[in-house]
């Protein structure tokens, strides 16, 4: 197996300002081609770290990939360092620099020729790496036999970069990771179930747990993995979501689509979040028509004709005002089948009987009528993100059930 | 200045499946206490790194912080190592682990009783760690003046134990850093513009550019900071973000309850992203009354009163269905302003006269209506975001602008 590390550089990434995306994207791209990523580092633009880790690494691992510092601001500083580690003098890469400045309109020009210095110069010995996107060049070079890429940090540079320098004999294969997503199980009951896929050795399993959903992750040989996957999907019928969807809202959109049945909401406490999560899926419009947020108790009269007599009687958080809300979306949407969502997200509005957390659903469609509480613990984005989740998965196996 | 190095385990962070964030969110609070964060690393599970790590840094910084491996899965294994690490065997810390069981309901003590083996393990001679979210407990102990922390990887478990346990004495300072957040600027022309406040010796100036907000980060000492912010502000007039507000959400809720005004929305192509944002805000409820995501014409029509002619002369995306919108919702709602958004997020949906992208704004209220197009470029997220944002900001300055 060939190992990897990758280094971000970045003073704004330690202190946690921004957070690092570069290394991840293509840990997830080397992990399918069947690299081992054995370290992510995040290090400072202008310490000593650069170095010493390259020299500590350089002969241990095959690949070394570093993002950031390469720009042409105060705080770019991987060029040098990569010149200090390789003890040799910075040159001059005016081929592949005057390559970039091709890429632009003739009045960028005069602008990147004043950063023409910074921006082209490499450590003398290495190879100077075109930019497709922006002007900073990148740099390669092979260090007893370890192979180092730097790219500047800006993501679309990164990615792209990364791409057409590691594509051919680095990223070639995309076949060995599979994932299966699994609702309404708990991680360690999954675990138990799932036990005889998990015990075989030539299989290398991940067990990551969201709220709402368990992603299944195996690793292995293409036909092996093939073989796990159907032996994951009948020990779980019913709750894994359909290939092709990592998410419940693309579950939601994918299973709607296929039986051609549309969708409303009506959202109280998730203000949205559910009407969000569904149009984040291209070709949603196709079935979602929309959600009726009715965060204020007037709103949920005046749109949704919940009564008043609900609201005294019951509360706005009741499966009598769910089952209204549901059953108002419905009506003034005109869809086959709807989803509401009332619930107290917190920190305030909690009672003894009716604490923060509590959230009742309700689905409507088709002459059936569901409601369900759920109880969540967190803060009001625990609450409401669970929430979301919670509404998604009910939707989605609604839509399941039905033919 | 105090040192700290903080590292994540899990082989979930280095396959890319997930995206460290307990490291980023702890070096933010450290970074504003007045610590240096070192570095970041992102080690595997079950490997050899962890102990090796621990080695070198023990005695060279003050504090090293693990976030993960501490679950009662097969692939937690950060107690183990740091036992390894300090060579004494795993003992049980049963009074912490009763404290945590204690929170339970009785009906899921079971379940947990059958994980106290592993989840109440720590290493001979450190301290268990109580655990206010999960059950996991975490391990403090000091070697060579470092003092070591291991939480769960759990997001929510992570940071309600950082908070415990570093609030007093490693998290105390709060004045050391500060933020700007400014609307409607390119960060080239802002740089520009704020050269007197950057190129002041004593301060240290990061700009962090946002979709639609930038944010301008200070960090000195805190008579200096004090000066340096109001400079900014008053080179800036109407343009910063309100004190106490990070995002652009936060100030319009800020100011709508300044001004005891109430909000709603009609979004079309954001689905429920700009009520989710608004929702996000606690106390958001006293303000915000609803947002009617209306997705497909029919809905537009039946709820919002967008007429036909509009629909059919201009089309759904178009300065007069998006005041009609806003002029709907303000009706439905009863509210005091409103905010619509109608456009293309793409990838299907484009022509050439209207372009993926394009997206149409209205506010309206107390009189006044105001319409605007922006096109974003991007893919469909980035032109969700965008729009949301450019959204949020032209209701924030709606706003403020009303007395």
């Amino acid at each position: 197996m060939n190992h990897a590390v990758l280094i971000a550089l970045g003073d704004e990434l330690l202190s946690g300002i921004r957070q690092e995306g570069n290394c991840s994207w293509l840990a997830e791209k080397l992990t399918r081609a069947g690299w081992k990523v054995d370290k992510i580092e995040i290090l400072s633009d202008g310490g000593p770290d650069l170095e010493e880790s390259l020299k500590y690494l350089a002969g241990r691992v095959d690949l070394i990939v570093l993002s950031g510092g390469l720009g042409p601001t105060h705080d770019d500083c991987t060029r040098l360092a990569l010149a200090r580690y390789l003890s040799v003098p910075l040159g001059e890469d005016r081929n592949t620099y005057d390559g970039v400045l091709a890429r632009y309109p003739e009045e960028n020009r005069a602008g990147l020729e004043r950063s023409r210095e910074a921006q082209s110069a490499i450590p003398l010995g290495t190879r100077g790496v075109h930019n497709p996107v922006g002007s900073a060049l990148g740099i390669a070079c092979t260090v007893r036999g370890t192979r180092i890429f730097a790219f500047p940090g800006v993501p679309a540079e990164f990615r792209a970069m990364a791409e057409q320098e590691l594509a051919q004999d680095i990223l070639m294969n995309d076949l060995r990771m599979t994932s299966v997503f699994v609702a309404g199980w708990p991680e360690n009951l999954l675990k138990d179930h799932l036990a005889p896929v998990i015990e075989q050795k030539d299989l290398h399993i991940s067990i990551l747990p969201f709220p709402g959903l368990i992603e299944f992750v195996l690793r292995g040989e293409p036909e092996r993995l093939e073989q796990a996957e159907a032996r994951v999907r009948s020990l779980l019928p019913g709750d894994c979501l359909p290939p092709g969807a990592s998410s419940l809202e693309e579950a939601v959109i994918l299973e709607s689509r296929k039986r051609n049945r549309t969708l409303s909401c009506a959202e109280s406490c998730t203000g949205g979040l559910v009407g969000a999560a569904l149009t984040e899926i291209p070709g949603s419009s196709e079935v979602f028509l929309g959600s009726a947020v009715c965060y204020s108790n007037q709103a949920k009269k005046s749109i949704l004709s919940v009564s008043q007599e609900v609201l005294d009687t019951y509360g706005a958080v009741s499966p009598q005002c769910a089952l209204s809300m549901a059953q108002g979306a419905l009506r003034i949407y005109g869809s086959d089948l709807s989803l509401a969502v009332t619930g107290i997200a917190g920190p305030e509005g909690g009672s003894e009987e009716k604490p923060v957390g509590t959230v009742w659903f309700s689905t409507c469609g088709s002459g059936i009528e569901e409601t369900t509480m759920r109880r969540f613990f967190g803060n009001r984005r625990a609450v409401r993100d669970r929430a979301l989740m919670a509404g998604l998965e009910m939707l989605w196996r609604r839509i399941v059930k039905e033919v």
